[in-house]
Formats: C-alpha cells, sequence, structure tokens
C-alpha cells in the first residue's frame, strides 16, 4: 500500500463501509430500513390512487440535470424518495386502482424480494447464478406444463438439459412476443442449400432465395401493440403485421383469417406466423385458439399465442376451457408481473418442442459456451435478474387453488359489475366482460334511446360528445385520485364502427369490493355533472332531444 | 354477496389476508423478514464464492415439474430458499468473485430497493409511474449530460419534454444496443417519395428502394456478442455484423475501418452503423472513439458507442481522457448493473440528439398516445420497474466522488496486480490492463524461454497443453469455491494468433483486496502441481525442454 497517496486511503476506507454488510440491528441503515417498511406499510394501506398533483409541478424535484459532485448520505436520499417519490407515486396496489394491468402484490413478495435483491444473480450464465439457472428451468417447466401438459418423461428428459431450453425468461411480455417471432422468422427461412439460413444472411437474401416478396405476421385488430413493434424490430416492417377483422366480441374471425392468408400467399409473401390472443388487452376477449391452430398448419405458420394477461386462466377448472387450443401453438407468451402477482418486471415464452428455441442460439467465448447449462445462449437478453425465484414462491405459496380462486374471483367480479352497469339507466357496457376486463361508457338513457334511433350523421354527432365527455370523466377521476380507470378506443359494430372512447376496467385485485366499483361509478355520474362539463353535456342532451323529437338539431341550431 | 357458495367467501377472506399488509411488527411475515435479513447478511459476510456442489446434483432441488396443487407457507418457503437457493448460489459480491462484471452492491441498495418493489410501478406509461417518470427522465438527462455536457438551457429545454427522450431505459446493455441499432437501421432507410420508410415496409423493400445489396454494423473483434444477437433480430443477419482487426491493445485498427467501410460501399452495403468500443468485455480496451467519429462521419452511418463497461470512467478526472471522443457518438449504452453498481438488471442509450428516438417511436390507444408523457412511445420493452430510483439514489449517494474513487481504485488495482503477475516467474499477462479488466495465464518460467524460440509448430503444441492447463485450473479453481475468475479466447499477436485460453479478471469490487489476489494466483500455482494435471504438465514440461535443448519432441517420442 506504499505510494497511495493519503486521500485515496480514506477513501477506500469510505467504499469499504458502502460497500461492506453493516452488522448492528441498531445502525443508522438498519434504523431508516425500518422508516422506510413503516412509511410504506402506511402509504400501502391507504386507499387513495394518487395525491391530486399535476405532473410539471412533480417534475419539479427532478430538474436537477447535474450529477451531483458532492455525497450525501442515506438518510437524505431515503427522505427525499419518501417525500418526493413516493407521496407522488400512483398507488397499484389500491382496490380503486383498477384502470391497468398492473395490481396489488401478494405481501410475502416484499420479503422474498429482498433475496432476489441481496444475491444480485445474473442468470445470463451459471457462473454468476448457480442454483438460480436450475430453478429458472424449473419454472420454465411448470409453465410449460401449465400450457402444453406433457407427461413427466418429457420434462425428466428436457427440462435441466443443457442444450435445450423450454423457452426464455425476459423482463416482460413485449420481450416475451418479439422472442417467439424471431424465433418464428428465423424458422420460416432455415438454411438450405447455398443459403445459410436467414440468421447468418438476413432477411433480404432470405426472401430473394425463397421467392418471397415479404413475409406476414397475422394477428385480430386486438393484437398488442408489441406485435407491430416486433415487425419493425425483426426488419419486416410495421406493414407485415396484418390485422384481421373481429367478430362483435373482439374474436378473430376464422374465416377472415384464412382469406387474407390466401390472399398473402398469392401475392408471394410468406405467412410467417400466425398470433392467437388469450386475453386481449383492451377487452379481455379470447381467440378461438383451436381453429386458428387449423389455419397456422394449413399455412405451415409458426403459431404464437400472445396469453401475456389471459394465461393464468389455466389455473381455474370453470374457466380453463376458454383456453382450448393453446397447447397447440408452438410458443406462448406469459407475463408473470399480470396474472401470477410477480413483482416488475418479469415475462416469459414457453416453446412447445424443446428444439425451437435453437433457431436464434448465440455463443461467446467467455461465457455461454456451447454445452455449457447457461441460459444466455436463446434470450434475447443478455444479464438478467433472478426474478425466476418470485414465480417459484407465487406457485408455490399461492399453488394452483390460490391462483384459481384469484382468477374466478375477477371474472365474478366483471360479470357482477357488468349487471351493475347494465342495471344503471345512464350507463352503457360497451363490451361484456370474457375474462375479468369490461368496458363501459357514460351515456344517458335518453341519449341511448336517441341512439337507437339515429340516422348515422346524427349518431356521429351523439358519439363524439359522448367520446369527450368520456374523456373527461376519466381524466378529471384520475386527477381526484380517489379511483382510478383507463381509457381506450374501440370501434364496436353495433355503434356503426365509429371510434368509441370508453373506460376500461381490469379486475384483478382481489381487494377490489363491489362497494368500490359501485362508489366509481357514482364519482363518474357526479363529474358528469361537473360544470366544466356542462357545455359538451348541454350538446349532447339537446342533440339526443332533437332526435327524440324527430327534429333534425342542424335546424334548430342554424 | 348473496348467492356466493361458502368455499368461495372462505377463500376471498384468505386471498384479502396475502393481499393486505401485515400491520403487527410481530406478524410472522416480520418474523420472516427478519430472518431472511440475518440470513442474507450471513451470506454476505462470508468470504466464499460458492459452495463445492456440482450444479447437477443441485438441480434435484428444483426437479418437480408439475405446479403444486395445495398452497404451502410463506415460511417453508422462505427457509427451501434459504437452504436450497441461497446456499447454492453464487456469492458475486464476494471481493475473490472477481471473473465477472456483476460485482458488489453498495448495501444501501437494499431498503431502497424494498421501496421500487412495494410501489411496484409501471414505467410503460404516467398513468402507473407517475413521479417515477420525470425521475427516469431525470436520470436519462444526468448520463447524457455525463456524456455529452450540453448546457443548461439545452436540459431545461428537452429533459421533460413530453414529445422527446434522452434516451432509453431498459433491462441491459443488450436491449441497450439493439435499440440504438434498431434507431440506426431506421434512420439510415427513412420515408421518401413513394417509399414510407423502413419502419413501415422493412428491409426488403427498403433496400431495393435505396438500390442497396445489404446493410452493415462495423465493430472491433472484440465487440460484444450482443451487437452479432443485434444484426439477428433486426432482419441484417449476423453477416452484417462485420468485425474489424484490432491492434495489439485490442483496439479497432482505424485504418482497417475505414478500408472496410470503402470495401462495402463498392459492394454497394450501406454502412448503417459503427460501433466503437469503451471497454471491452474480455480486455476492457477502449477504442480510438474520436478517429472512429470521423470515420463514422465520412460515411454518414450511426456512430454508437457501447460504453456498457467503461461509461462510468468518465466520472474519473484521471482516466476520463480516455473515453475521448464519446461525445460525438448518436448513441452511447452504459450499463447500471455494472459499474453504477445498482442491482441486476437495468441498462440504458443515451441519444446525443433527443429526436433521434422519433425512428422507434410506436403508441396505442389505451397507453403511450401521442403527446402523453409516457416513456414507453421509445422504449423496445413495454412495461418496465423502477430501476431508474435506483440509479438516481447511486448518483446522489456516491455522487461523482464516490464513483471516481470505484473507477481509480479498479484501474489503480489492476495495475499493481498486473505488475504481480509480471513478477512471478511461472505466470505471464496476456493483456495489459488499460481499465480494470486484465487476463493472464500461469506458464512456467523454461516454457516462456522456449516460447521464444519455438518454431510455428513448436509453439502451437506448447500453447495447446497451456490452455488445456488454463482451463483446468480455473474449471476447479470455480469449483473449490474459494475463488473465482473466469476465462476466455483471445489469438494475441505474439503468439502468432494462435487461440490462448486466459483468465480474465474484472476488478470492480473495492473490497478486493492486494491479499486477496495473491491468493488467488497461489491457488493457481497449487492446482498446477495437482496429480490431475501431472500428464498435461508432463508434456508441456517435456516439450519445453526438447525445445530448449534444441531437440525435436517428435523424434524423442516416436
Amino acid at each position: 500500500m506504499t505510494g497511495k497517496k493519503k486521500y485515496a486511503q480514506a477513501s477506500v476506507e469510505a467504499m469499504y463501509r458502502v460497500f461492506t454488510v453493516p452488522e448492528a440491528p441498531e445502525s443508522t441503515l438498519s434504523r431508516i430500513d425500518q422508516d422506510i417498511s413503516r412509511n410504506l406499510a402506511g402509504f400501502l394501506q391507504e386507499h387513495i390512487v394518487a395525491v391530486e398533483r399535476d405532473l410539471s409541478d412533480v417534475e419539479k424535484y427532478f430538474s436537477d440535470y447535474a450529477i451531483p459532485e458532492k455525497p450525501i448520505f442515506v438518510s437524505e436520499q431515503a427522505q427525499f424518495l419518501l417525500d418526493n417519490l413516493v407521496a407522488n407515486s400512483v398507488h397499484t396496489a389500491s382496490p380503486s386502482f383498477i384502470g391497468h394491468m398492473t395490481s396489488a402484490l401478494p405481501y410475502f413478495m416484499l420479503p422474498l424480494s429482498k433475496i432476489m435483491i441481496a444475491l444480485n444473480q445474473n442468470l445470463v450464465k451459471t457462473e454468476t447464478s448457480k442454483a438460480f439457472t436450475p430453478m429458472e428451468r424449473q419454472v420454465l417447466g411448470m409453465i410449460h406444463r401449465l400450457v402444453y401438459q406433457q407427461d413427466g418423461a418429457f420434462y425428466r428428459k428436457w427440462m435441466h438439459d443443457p442444450r435445450h431450453a423450454l423457452g426464455a425468461m425476459c423482463s416482460g411480455g413485449t420481450i416475451a412476443n418479439l422472442t417467439a417471432l424471431w424465433v418464428a422468422r428465423n424458422r420460416a427461412f432455415p438454411a438450405e442449400g447455398s443459403f445459410r439460413g436467414i440468421h447468418q444472411e438476413g432477411l433480404f437474401r432470405a426472401l430473394r432465395y425463397y421467392g418471397y416478396e415479404g413475409a406476414a405476421i397475422l394477428v385480430s385488430r386486438r393484437g398488442h401493440y408489441s406485435l407491430r413493434k416486433a415487425a419493425d424490430v425483426l426488419g419486416l416492417g410495421r406493414d407485415a403485421l396484418v390485422a384481421v377483422d373481429t367478430d362483435d366480441d373482439n374474436r378473430i374471425q376464422v374465416d377472415a383469417l384464412r382469406d387474407k392468408c390466401l390472399e398473402l400467399q398469392k401475392q408471394k409473401i410468406k405467412v410467417m406466423a400466425i398470433c392467437g390472443i388469450a386475453g386481449t388487452t383492451e377487452t379481455g376477449n379470447v381467440d378461438p385458439l383451436e381453429a386458428m391452430a387449423d389455419i397456422a398448419r394449413e399455412f405451415g405458420a409458426h403459431y404464437h399465442v400472445d396469453a401475456a394477461w389471459g394465461g393464468p386462466t389455466l389455473f381455474s377448472r370453470q374457466h380453463r376451457h376458454l383456453m382450448k387450443g393453446i397447447e397447440k401453438a408452438d410458443s406462448v407468451t406469459f407475463d408473470a408481473h399480470k396474472q401470477l402477482y410477480v413483482p416488475m418486471g418479469v415475462g416469459l415464452v414457453v416453446f412447445r418442442d424443446p428444439s425451437l428455441a435453437s433457431a436464434v442460439e448465440h455463443h461467446a467465448q467467455y461465457i455461454i459456451r456451447k454445452g455449457s447449462r447457461d441460459l444466455g445462449s436463446t434470450t434475447l437478453e443478455g444479464s438478467r435478474p433472478g426474478m425466476a425465484m418470485l414465480i417459484q414462491s407465487g406457485l408455490k405459496i399461492l399453488a394452483r387453488e390460490g391462483y384459481e380462486i384469484l382468477i374466478d374471483q375477477g371474472i365474478d367480479k366483471a360479470r357482477t359489475f357488468a349487471a351493475l352497469i347494465d342495471s344503471q339507466p345512464d350507463f352503457e357496457l360497451v363490451t361484456r366482460p370474457e375474462l375479468n376486463i369490461l368496458t363501459y361508457r357514460y351515456c344517458p338513457e335518453e341519449v341511448q334511446r336517441a341512439f337507437a334511433m339515429a340516422d348515422p350523421a346524427q349518431a356521429e354527432k351523439l358519439n363524439t360528445c359522448l367520446n369527450r365527455i368520456t374523456k373527461f370523466i376519466q381524466k378529471t377521476q384520475r386527477e381526484r385520485g380517489k379511483a382510478f380507470v383507463s381509457r381506450t378506443r374501440l370501434e364496436p359494430a353495433r355503434y356503426n364502427h365509429f371510434p368509441c372512447i370508453v373506460f376500461r376496467v381490469v379486475l384483478a385485485n382481489p381487494l377490489t369490493t363491489q362497494e368500490i366499483l359501485a362508489d366509481i361509478l357514482e364519482e363518474q355520474r357526479l363529474l358528469a355533472a361537473d360544470p366544466e362539463a356542462a357545455d359538451e353535456m348541454a350538446i349532447l342532451t339537446q342533440t339526443a332531444n332533437s332526435i327524440l323529437a324527430g327534429q333534425a338539431l342542424t335546424n334548430k341550431r342554424a
């Protein structure tokens, strides 16, 4: 240590302290830890979604753009986070936060997460993950079996086979879908004769070699936007994501799908993949998965099912029939931070055939060498955390029975809420829940009656007013912070395919009660009567009344 | 609630308990939490990298492939994890774990992580992240400024601008590199005339429209394997990743780079991107970033710098000159779970020009609508956790000064270790450290002397023996569990470009002492004398001796 400058010696010691485990339970860090726990418990017990505060106001706390020169105390930063970040975050675990797919966590996830963070394993290779690698393989095996129901011999052979993987764990559904479509693309244009495969030579030469003008991915209009993103990333272009019409229940029209495949075939465009959806993001519907499998087979296309939301429906004896045909998929996406109730962000894709992942296999000299057990050779990501630990914990602590209760409850609650909306004269259900998602809007009774007898121009006028009102109610309710529903835009057949803005509700939090749901409707009704919405409401009422009176509004206003 | 079955009512209550915050500090969950903390503290204080145990043995704990039907207690699962997972994981924070880029964490990351896990925010949209969104924008701004040093007006204008993003946060360097190259690819073939852009029409039409035969990404032979993966994913094919020769210090040869660009141009292949490396994964060298910028400009290519490892060198006044030219990059990758000392897994890419990210912009109806502040519109991933919170905490608690100490210490320690290796007659340094990474191998003095006078065939024979011995020592040392260095394969010019297997050392843990490093050499020396290595050592010694005696080994063995 001779020859070192004095400041360097002092700083070595400072760093040593920062990286050393604090032994004493009465240490400052332990005290901070307890403060944080208390504060978080308080936050999580409140039933407020978010404090009423404009985001541009919150930005003030995060306006420094220079990395500070001098260190601050951990206690100071903890206080800063509690005051400015926690206090201004969204209470995604609140029972009245029913607008998105981010829900409450089982509380045991918190202490168990500590193990994951403290061990800081890296799943790319066994050298930095050891036992975490077989654990992740087990989780992939369990989800594979949930979907594909292979026998014990299958899993004993493949689950821990170093040269194969039953799937790929990743940060979420988007990467899971991208991984599946990457595999699909590479399988569609394999090495043959003088062509060394698309993975090696790229899409341009692949299409030239195989004599195609393009490659397409087919999915219903309700497909998740990540699929369009994947088409872009994979070099196919967003046009290659071909949206197929749905029926009134937001399920893909199988005949239209087949027609589209035939049409593409005529245009010399390779039908590369067909994607079924098991739980559409906006309406929670499930495509006819079995019929789609047949079409995929007919056209030699990779069959992918995006079950990011709906996959865990397989836990429910009562509802798993909705997933019929999923076992025919070549690949299936699951999101663990959705209905497996694991913290953000982890998803996975499972492959029916254990050899599928080899289409995207990569190696390097210092890790993921051939023949190693390293999981990193077939994942899109490199370094990855040990989130599989939390999935395993959920699967063991809640078990199939626990997840079944969560699924059954959610669907049940959605049906009850749908019935409640049906029973209110001033609301209308837009999509009836198949899983635990529904959409609706505020629409006074006379407007509903007027809509039924309106000509297209009048109906469009009513709809435009309703859209503005729905948007106003949704935004204002969110800003008030007591409850949160999201909004989206649908084009329902029964409203002449007009773009309809609707409230979207996701019922995945077991703590959400019927009383809370009734209160949400009540607040929305009050917001519809808010002075700020008065002008729009006046036009709406006037338009409706004039339709009902058989007079054209245009005459009246002229 | 009438009409519900009794079991359903009971299970509703069970679920209510699981999702409700346990209030009492003496609750079972609090006790489990404390047990976990104690156990982890014990694990982290041990200086053992891993217990000696074969992975196939550990797999037995993870052999169930069926999701359990019945729930188990949290305490039972916690005990299972402590006994089977924690006990068999790799102690990446051990000061003698110096083989990979996964290092110790500052201990304050643990309590602060709890905030992130408990709040379970989703950064894809402000509706599920609120204050976390401006915080993430701040972190992107801070890293942007660290790299590009723009003035206050720049950050006040752009940092919180809802229509722009100064970068994209993601799960790690692989996705960061892929995002940068996705942007590069889409910018290389933009909409023009009748062509609606590669993002819309895909690579096949893009190349046809622009009259190219392909598109290439150029990087040195030491480029990270994620770049080849990105070339595959993006539809360019792995061949499109053109590896350029390096000089003796593993830095790209600028003349060779320029020649390669000219050659590609002649072949009508678009030079789409040039990647500089700021800290090669295997040897820690930094490309001549400034000279590469000039070439990228000359050929109109996107200039990306992969600073996943070396980026934080910018914190050091003493060493930041190594990064000169990084500020000319269009995009720069940083890995936060590497030298920002944040838990696995988070990385980011920053863009010099705030409009760059628009090349990959996506929108959806229910989130990331145009004009929203949602960060999800320009990220490859969808749902993402609030890891930015931990980066911000690191930047404030350690501050520039703290990170500077870590960087300076690491480089200093690598130089000291290199000097130690140099001073040992039976080891040889293969790559001299520029940052905090070096490679070396065990090589007895007489073998070194023999190598110097050997003909190519003899040298190759020596090298093959040395490779086997290095591999044996590295594997056995890892299995023994006291210390861990990794291994990789290099082709150094001074060893006739033979593939040399070498020990690779990454010195990023401030707790690693010179004593530990000396012990690691000592254990390796003992392993070289291990009976299991005796046959190989005998051949090596024999070969060396016969070279030294001026006699061909072939004669002797015939």
